[in-house]
This record gives structure tokens, C-alpha cells and sequence, in this order.
């Protein structure tokens, strides 16, 4: 329902769920902080601004946008944004958290798949500012390791 | 948790849930374009640069915002966020769907009960440079009455 993927498009993010690294994904099997029998979220490849190593959400399954995706995925999205949603305020000490998920291109849908971003926030962020300029830019792997990795230890010890 | 309302918020979401119209609420119960059991959408009083009558869905229990929200309701709310990106697909001929729920006032929340965002994106519309720009601004209640009306005649002839 209103598709924009190529045809024979090489999903990044199904690549990604399926264990594969190749030149095709930006993402790192590392980049996973959490995931499920319905859903996987990683360290997001792209920085913004003053807000380094935010998450996306997405689930394991294949769905082109928010048009498409079935309930039990839809379910555990929101119920998994709002743990990480805690556990990055924890993690990351920031002043609030933003949610934003795109649909389509002239939205900024870059990756034809279902993903949640959940962003840390810190007060005079300027963060739609950084994005008007342009300050979006795709982070080395070795940046995103200790947002992973203190995100990963967090929600080892707060299991509930 | 993390909660900001001053001590005896009138909560305007709640007097707009409840049916009432008075000083502290700027939506009108004409602006309500679904309800149910669990959740209220109306088409938001604020309009947005080049994306006036965008629509908010909110739970109609008080949550202050996503680290307390209940999962029945969380639910229902990615549920009908579904249900309304493809209605007001339809209805506004839109290029794409954003949908964005801010926590906390660093993270730019105004009205401290959840809400989440379900804004109409159009090729070009600069939607986050509108933002930077400050082009925001409270619309006359008249503004919103076409805007509620067509997604109210949609979901009526589409309720499946």
C-alpha cells in the first residue's frame, strides 16, 4: 500500500534481522540492543545534531510502512518503545524522548521498512534546527559501540 | 515518572475527553473526528505551516506521557494511529505520513497528556524548517470544522 521500495529491493533492515553484514547494510550485528521473536532495535547508523546513537525500533517481519503493519507487530512496537523510551532516560541521563516514524519519501522515509525512531532529548538540543542544516551524517561503527553497550547492560539488569 | 504538569493541572485533554469546553481547553468537541472506549483523535488546534489540520490521538485515561502509559491503551493507540495515516491518506491526498509524540518539555511536550501526532506530509511542504521558523500558530475553530468533517465522513463510510 502506497510502495516506494525499488523492485528487488535489498531490504538493509531484513538483511540486518537475518544476521547478515554485507554491502547492502550500514548496520552492525553489534548495533542490536534488544530483540524479540517480533522485533529487533538497534543503535541507529545515522547521527543527528547533539543526539548521537539514538534507537530504531522495527519489527522482524517485512512491512514497507505504518499502512501495512499487522497488530501483533504494531503491539509489541509500541510496548518495546516505551521500555527503551525508560531505559535511555536512564542510560543517557537526556530531558525528554521523541518518537518519530516516517512513512513514504516525501516524509524522509530513507529505509522501505517499519522502523520507530526513539530519540534522547536534551534540553536546547536544537534538534529540528541540526536537521534543517543538514547535520545528519552516518556514524563509523566504532561510535556506535558504547551507546550499544551501556543500553544493552542497562536492560540486562532491569529485566521486567 | 518525569512528570512536569504543575501541581492542580487542569488538564485540557481530560476536559476535552470529558465533554467539556471552557478557559483551560482550546479544542472544541466539533473537532473530534473518532472515539472509542479507550482513546479520543480530534484534529489538533495548532496548525503547522504548510500542514494545517493534522490530527492527534490521545488515551482517555490521563497518562502524562509514554513512560506511563497503560499497554491496553498503547495498544489501541498505534491501532487507530493505523486506522487514521490511511484515512487521512485518502482524504488529503497527502504524500506521506509522520507520526511524532514528544515527552517532556526538553523534548518540546506542551500539553502534558500523552498524544501522539499523526501529521498529512506533502512533496517540498519544509515541514521541519516551518517548525525552526516558528510558523506555528493557534487556528480559529472555524479552520478546523472542514478538515474534521471530511475525516469524520470517511471513517464513516469506511468502518472496517
Amino acid at each position: 500500500m502506497y510502495n516506494h521500495a525499488p523492485e528487488n529491493y535489498k531490504c538493509p533492515l531484513c538483511l540486518l534481522v537475518n544476521g547478515i553484514e554485507n554491502e547492502h547494510t550500514m548496520a552492525k550485528q553489534v548495533d542490536i540492543v534488544y530483540r524479540d521473536d517480533l522485533v529487533v532495535a538497534i543503535i541507529n547508523s545515522k547521527f543527528v545534531g547533539n543526539n548521537p546513537g539514538h534507537v530504531i525500533v522495527m519489527p522482524a517481519k517485512h512491512f514497507e510502512n505504518l499502512y501495512e503493519l499487522e497488530p501483533e507487530y504494531a503491539h509489541r512496537i509500541i510496548d518495546i518503545s516505551q521500555k527503551l523510551a525508560k531505559a535511555i532516560k536512564e542510560v543517557r541521563k537526556c530531558d525528554g524522548i521523541m518518537i518519530k516514524q516516517v512513512n513514504e519519501p516525501a516524509a524522509g522515509q530513507a529505509a522501505f521498512h517499519y522502523h520507530m525512531h526513539i530519540v534522547p532529548r536534551f534540553k536546547d538540543d536544537n534538534y529540528n534546527k541540526e536537521i534543517v542544516n543538514g547535520n545528519e551524517r552516518v556514524s563509523d561503527p566504532s561510535e556506535r559501540i558504547p551507546y550499544a553497550k551501556a543500553l544493552k547492560e542497562y536492560l540486562k539488569n532491569h529485566n521486567d
